[in-house]
């Protein structure tokens, strides 16, 4: 790690409204030549978008464009692949400015390390570059927030799961938890409601889209329709209220 | 809630380092002319020391002295009784500046509602007054954040446990885990590290004590002396990297 190389910064930007950054993942944020960030292919990119009003012209930005955007594609092609690819050639472009001597600021929606995507830019690169991760606001506590949900109380456990799990894997996860955040909901979000019935689960669980974002939704579980549920949705099941 | 009332505001002024409050906290904290924090009798509180920078000479401080500190007290005390009855008092504390007009900032190390010790003025509370809870960069992202290990990759799950738990119920819930964070330690540190060496998960786990603090601690787990493991301390499991 040489002095004249850039330093990588993993920034939390927290979960959508811009006021969740924290004042330390600003304060690298503005003080970055180089902003990364991963999106979509033809969409703004939630990261960025979420600290758009914080950035200067000045600022050089780095898109990091997804490949794919489901687990699920046609043979063969396979996601494990192009994603580990993806996350290769990211790095390097990441990589390219850090060797010039300027300094990334990686943006990551939510937390860095709770499912984040810096992760695969970190396991690339920090042993290589000086690299500073600044935690976030993660999407599970916005959302036990807007709901006004305690998560958990005293000695509770709390499970996060991801709803991409087969329905007999949630099941057992499930069956055993005093306090649950499933996360990864979308096109798993039929299924992920039919466990949860089937565990008497049902009336203990709220539904959060987009927690602290502008087009937030909370709603009861039973009335949504399953084809309206995007990624960025979150089921709580928070721990039975301490009685005292 | 009638307009003329005080609102309440549950802060989460994150892990430690005062520059991981959000934007929003700080404007919230800043605006109240009340601030009410726990604290341990004979100390400064965790959450008003983060904080002690940001507030001015006119703001009212209201501290609410926990009375206890461990739940194993000699009979006939009970610490379920004990600490039920300091919540009803704090809640009425803080009630009389909110009947009286005042806004309240109720600060919470971390986050709000994981494990938080705001819980139970919100459950005492938020369905008189109106409230809002501003999430926080809780303790255990801060600890992986400094220990630079990703937490949980994928569709991995994560496990958040109390060490508080009989070594039986840790075994039990740690055997199945892909990732866990095993939060309040102090004198539970030996059980729980016993745990981790029958599961053969000792050279996975991390242990952090006092994440972001001025006073942090990161040491191999072999090595910790159980007498020196404060409250404030956690052991992380992270998940396997995903290998791509």
């Amino acid at each position: 790690m040489m002095a004249d190389k850039g330093r990588l910064f993993g920034l939390g930007v927290g979960p959508g409204d811009p006021e969740l950054i924290t004042l330390k993942a600003l304060k690298r944020l503005r003080a970055a030549p180089v902003v990364a960030y991963m999106a979509a292919r033809g969409k703004a990119g939630n990261a960025i978008s979420i600290v758009a009003e914080y950035l200067s012209e000045d600022q050089i930005r780095l898109p990091l464009i997804y490949p794919v955007t489901t687990e699920k594609l046609p043979p063969p092609f396979c996601y494990e692949t192009a994603m580990s690819d993806f996350y290769d050639a990211s790095a390097e472009a990441v990589a390219a400015h850090l060797e010039a001597g300027r300094d990334v600021a990686a943006l990551c929606e939510g937390d860095p390390f709770l499912y984040g995507s810096f992760m695969y830019l970190h396991d690339r690169l920090a042993t290589r570059y000086e690299t500073e991760v600044v935690p976030g606001v993660c999407a599970m506590l916005a959302c036990a927030s807007v709901v006004g949900a305690p998560l958990v109380y005293r000695n509770q456990t709390l499970s996060v799961i991801s709803g991409v799990l087969p329905a007999e894997e949630l099941a057992r996860r499930l069956a055993d938890c005093e306090a649950a955040a499933i996360m990864k909901l979308g096109s798993n979000f039929a299924k992920v409601r039919a466990v949860l019935a089937d565990l008497g689960l049902l009336d203990r669980a709220l539904y959060v889209e987009r927690a602290t974002m502008a087009n937030q939704r909370t709603e009861a579980l039973a009335s949504i329709d399953p084809a309206s549920v995007p990624y960025f949705a979150m089921i709580l099941v928070p721990g039975r209220r301490w009685a005292s």
